[in-house]
């Protein structure tokens, strides 16, 4: 007889399939988050810990292999929406689930000797989210190196593309494309490494009902075995061992999201100057358009940056979720927080399905990015050599017969384009202050790129450091 | 042929289905707001619009007849999670889902004629969600109503239930508990009626591409029949008629979202009250307990209040989506916004989830509350008659022999349990100045609960009237 | 001798002037939230009470109008910077500026009988506060009026200038420039009328220490009595006299935050068209040029957007504050917030400031806003026919030889610019389907933007219509 | 003559001195953030950059002197309240320093040419809140260690103080109150580290107006010059060389701001346990009581828990600020950002402020904090045997003649206190399955502790080995 919890029947029709998210809608971070992932993950954490117990003899092998069987057979998991209705009941997915589980192994003929044994629900789910974290942050860090590459080279290729550098939106000196790459670049690495090190401080949660391990204890015999058979249980879920549970202490939730955060802002910043860039009028860059990609229901004509679009999207939502996830950290009292754990879970998924979300989006958006230099170099020379009048000011201002100040007025001038610049220097420079040749050098924007050079090798030096050191 | 957008096969394996959403799961706001309800939702406004077209003989019934056909077969709709993937070519369901709603038209032999005509993805995606927004929120009012109609009769029969009123946690002076409950009332009315009228000012959005109605006027043959049509539509699906469409101007999302996260702010008191109430050492309030709320999974013994803690949770998270949604409107840039717009979706409809789930659950709180007058009466008594030291130093602190500061720091000592205050007050004051009756009365906290019947009769007669008029 | 709380010795030397704030230093509504407004209003509200009870014989003349005296005479009011060291030890800033009145009347021969009767420092800085409340939004609202002025006239200047709609950054089809001040008028009158009736809603706070008015009854000598003094109060401060005390029901200040919030939300979207549009490739408009705004210290050529800037830089920190405020309205508990409500103030007052200076700014960027409508008209040309796609899709699809997918594969190979899409259409259409008359028609922007003149006219109208009503 | 950016005329009149923000007034985190402290920091910066450049015979010493001089003589720095409302001009304060400089310098007949040459006020005004940024972090982490002290030396004394361990509010089994402290010290570790961390990697900020250092190679003569002379800049300000410019990569200001939040939560934690742990019907903890610390404006008997709401207060205030900051963040656009970057001040500081004003309050709170072991141990027992459920039912659940479902009911019953549970289990268990003294010995909770002491231990150990690592 099937039990309710079983019935696979509420189907597509109900439930949230990412219709409203297409920032990540179909990515691997939405399977990785799905309901039916952390259902198999929260089997896996008990499946191990059976593992743990039966290996160390405190729970027949009968229980633990039936157990692992069943968490390894994903179409006999119970089906997440009718748990999900059942978790109301005590508040979270644990306790339906256990008594599911508990129904399943007498199916199997097995006992649940080995099932839950000195753990409590928070246990279970916190430990499970690490996992889920775990691995998204992995395809996060894997999608962050995958469009870090692109970067990288890109940053190399375009390293004398001139392009004028803005400044709250307006043109102040020359740059490179290159350097911009190589900012970009430089953010999605710091990204990466904080992602790569969250996932690795991702820890096990193993306390007891109150975070004192009392029933492991009793269990284990001492406390010196239950220490043991919880650093078993954290080597083998590949998770870090903590020096104590972290029932009300949610620095660890904290970390993780802190960088998945980090990661959006730096992809939040990427996607909204390929907007600006990628605007006709400015049109030094274009998002690669694949076939049903930046469609329009009215306009056929039109195609839209939909890669950047999504992914600003992603950027706008994530800081939300991460001070709902400072407001539950700050709220988590006694032994066991009475509403504050609750208000984690939604909001560490969502920010974990978004970063992910952004990040796939993003290495297709720099994959196909196609880049203008002829368009670049256009609007460099459209701001006219005002782009040059810091330099300028250096180099000729006590020079100039009228000293700076005369030198700005006529900079001014220029960017209202009432005069010719080169022209009106000519004149009133002699040529012994600067020769035409010196002129022309100082009004040469290649000539005034700093250390625009040394700063994209630094930042693809760095790239290249990164990825070798997370490579497997 | 059965179309991919079709197949019925992605299952609950994947989505959400509130495994970790315990605060809203399995509530009417969860199904009124499933990726299957907007699917519903967008075909219902498609529908509406081609019976106003076919109503005014601008297109043919026969495809606006297949249209509304379809629309209300909801085994026909496209799968949510199909329609999820596709979305993100374009960055909205609405194109995918036009796509398949040809091919099914076809397959019934109708034209698309009726279909989408004058109208962009932004029109038809805003209104269904303000049809969404207005559906829930009826709901959440129905639920608070059913809430303020026990917190109002609980308010009276607890007008003279006397209870320590407390102050940065601490008693402070005495209170009836009839008027805790008038204030969680008074709260539930202003959240009610802020919804009542964001409901009723849900407004269609009918612009076309960029908020001309170019095309629709093209279509009408003129720009006053196009209003009319549009007004028209507005009626059929019971949305207000806006002056203007408000493609960038957001305020009708943030007017349901400001009163859906007043709800919940209002729902986050009252259970945060319980919470404090219920903790055994205060004992003044208990949760129903029903067969399968409260459980544990490591505790038998214990009874959680899950109620309290699930609104509590959806209570932290609420304010998180309601500033994205403020960012979002504030990014709303162009004719249409450029990443904004999409953000919006998902921290709308759970903060919609978010509400409806609270106010499902404190609905069932509050009908099932355990009061308990002895506790509150006992924590009072244990107050000590310091309680009564505003009132003390008003009517004695100039008789005092040493005047208020010698009255002040007596009550201190009281209150540090160094002294009995009613031996000792009787031992400095002549009986001229008060006599053994008057001060029996003045220590009597029934005689010092100010206009706590009249603001109970207050906020009774607001919810009162409220609920006359909000009832159909 | 000075009381330590009078000394104003701290100087500029210590606190907050508006360095790091220039999006509202300097202006009307940073003087109205300062810490001395601040103290004024307090000192307000306590004179004020002191009238009421000395005209109705419950406090003796002499004490209450010391007390007002006091109240008018700024110069003699405590020092904020010494208040608010000595508010720690309270929590409040209430506690200290009573010892300090007291000591104060003392000095002017004046007893504090008419000080603080009845009241709690709930009560005082709550109504204080609902008083900046009141004046900032006062001002806000008229910045807004003066602002709603110009894009009136703006609107109404444009409703012929041609530009291009843009929808996720990319053109869509053509507009008119008065289309977009009409939007932002609508926004900032929606904004404008919300603020006023929060304004209008500001209640008085007058609840005694608990909310029960029980010291105030028994000052008052009845219930009726107390309430008839509190609606005394109420009409002097004018502000509205709520039906129950609100110290744990939070939504006067978030009725007020929203508001607020919403106004900073129309005023980002502006400022962010106006920065996008500003930039020189794209030129169609201009900040105003002022001696002092719009400097660089490191480019003299350069004028920045600055007033846009500080307007967006305000509109990305108005949701921080506006969920703070919503968290501390869920966690408001007891009869008595234990911190929620001291977290309010700061979030409060700041985002008054905040919509005070964005509102400032946006009056001066939109008084002297240059509009460059053959830029405009420019880049709606070099747009290309394609704008009108959606046009042509409609009237030529069906008679097209090759139906609409071949003139829609035309229309994308326009937007490529391989082909001239005019060239092509007359060689492929013939002259009966669309004369050459037509077809120039069909080509105009022109003739293709829908109800935009009457969509105009509606900003208006309904702007003046609110000015009428919000005028003395 | 005095300029009128001189004019220290402004006073407390004006400005914010932490009236309405007690959590932080009065606090050295006030103070190192005023903008009297800003003004500071950023003389520092450009007095150190003319010191760099004067060593390398870049500038002249004299004029490098006269800078450093000027730095270091706070009464003649220009008022900031002037420097705000000039600031407005250009959009930040660094501007009209410049000017103002300018003045002094040539008042002291210096010349400017070792002033801010090669820079760009983001590098100047980043670096200078990165010097903020690492004071304000040592006194947090001074204070947090401080507090850290305190707690180690409480757990270690309470490492056998029995108390009821509360999970979702309810009682759920013993622990020990050293346990609870041994949490919170491990909290306030992870805080300090992670602070520790942030305020070493503070990075100098030195680009120049676009992220090349155009100005700066153009200046020293070569890229490799200008790295060295950028060095020789961090080192003497003490700050972390990155290696680029981060004008539009907020990593590192995300960076000190997370650390900040999360000091917050940890503090948030201990205050809201501490404030429950205070309600006297609870009466384990209480806060120190000192003069002037936690009086009411109306309650002479009132000991209010002041510390604790203000921390708390500080900790819901947080999260709105770094979530500011993320936004911004994400929106740092182009080569500099265009409001983005404005709205970060604030928010930063005052996240500064708060973590601050919170840590140097616990420090306090903890300092003084009185401990009642007796509260603790009646409330343990007043929760009853049922404690000891999840031990009872692992040791006698199968043993019971019922098995554990009759054991469960019984446990539940007890709970309802409906009856002893003690004298049913000696009922209902033979002597031969438990004896008189297993069962004495299996219902007491001293026995039933897990790995308390172990836990303790681990978080004292960490602790003293991070004081150890961070002490000078």
């Amino acid at each position: 007889m099937t039990s309710p919890l079983h019935q696979h029947s509420a189907g597509p029709a109900t439930g949230q399939h990412g219709l409203l998210n297409p920032a990540w809608a179909g990515t691997a971070a939405a399977s990785m988050t799905s309901d039916a992932a952390v259902v198999a993950a929260l089997l896996e954490v008990e499946a191990t810990w059976g593992e743990v117990l039966a290996e160390a003899e405190l729970a027949p092998a009968q229980s633990a292999d039936a157990l692992r069987e069943l968490s390894r057979d994903m179409a006999a998991h119970p089906d997440p929406a009718v748990l999900a209705e059942a978790a109301t009941g005590g508040g979270n997915p644990v306790i339906p689930l256990l008594a599911e589980v508990r129904r399943l192994l007498a199916e199997r003929g097995a006992t649940d000797a080995a099932l839950h044994r000195g753990a409590t629900s928070q246990d279970v789910l916190d430990t499970a989210l690490m996992l889920v974290v775990r691995r998204v942050i992995d395809q996060v860090v894997t999608d962050l190196l995958r469009t870090g590459e692109v970067l990288s080279r890109t940053a190399d290729a375009h390293r004398e593309t001139l392009a004028v550098a803005r400044s709250l939106t307006q043109p102040a000196l020359p740059t490179v494309f290159g350097l911009r790459a190589a900012q970009w670049l430089a953010a999605l690495s710091d990204a990466a490494e904080n992602l790569h090190v969250a996932a690795g401080a991702a820890p096990l949660q193993w306390g007891g009902a109150v975070g004192t391990q009392a029933a492991l204890v009793e269990l284990a015999g001492s406390p010196a075995r239950a220490e043991e058979l919880t650093a078993r249980l954290a080597e083998k879920l590949g998770l870090a061992l903590p020096a104590m549970p972290w029932h009300t202490r949610r620095g660890p939730v904290l970390q993780a999201a802190s960088a998945a955060a980090e990661a959006l802002a730096a992809l939040g910043t990427l996607a909204s100057d390929v907007l600006t860039l990628q605007r006709p009028e400015i049109g030094e860059l274009r998002e690669p358009s694949a076939p049903g990609r930046g469609g329009s229901s009215a306009m056929p004509q039109k195609q839209n940056p939909v890669l950047s679009v999504l992914i600003r999207s992603a950027a706008l939502a994530g800081p939300g979720h991460l001070a709902t996830l400072h407001q539950a950290a700050g709220a988590a009292v006694d032994e066991r927080p009475d509403g504050a754990w609750h208000a984690e879970w939604p909001a560490l998924t969502e920010l974990l399905r978004l970063s992910g979300g952004a990040a796939a989006r993003a290495a297709e958006l720099c994959e196909g990015l196609q880049v203008f230099p002829a368009a670049m170099r256009q609007n460099l020379d459209a701001a006219g050599p005002g782009v040059l009048g810091e330099r300028l000011l250096a180099r000729l201002g006590d020079a100039h017969p009228g000293g700076p100040a005369v030198l700005k007025a006529l900079l001014a001038e220029a960017a209202r384009e009432e005069v010719d610049l080169t022209v009106r220097l000519r004149e009133e420079l002699p040529a012994e202050t600067i020769s035409d040749g010196e002129l022309t050098e100082t009004l040469d924007p290649h000539r005034y790129l700093g250390r625009s050079a040394q700063l994209i090798d630094a930042a693809r030096a760095r790239f290249a450091e990164l990825r070798a050191g997370l490579s497997p």
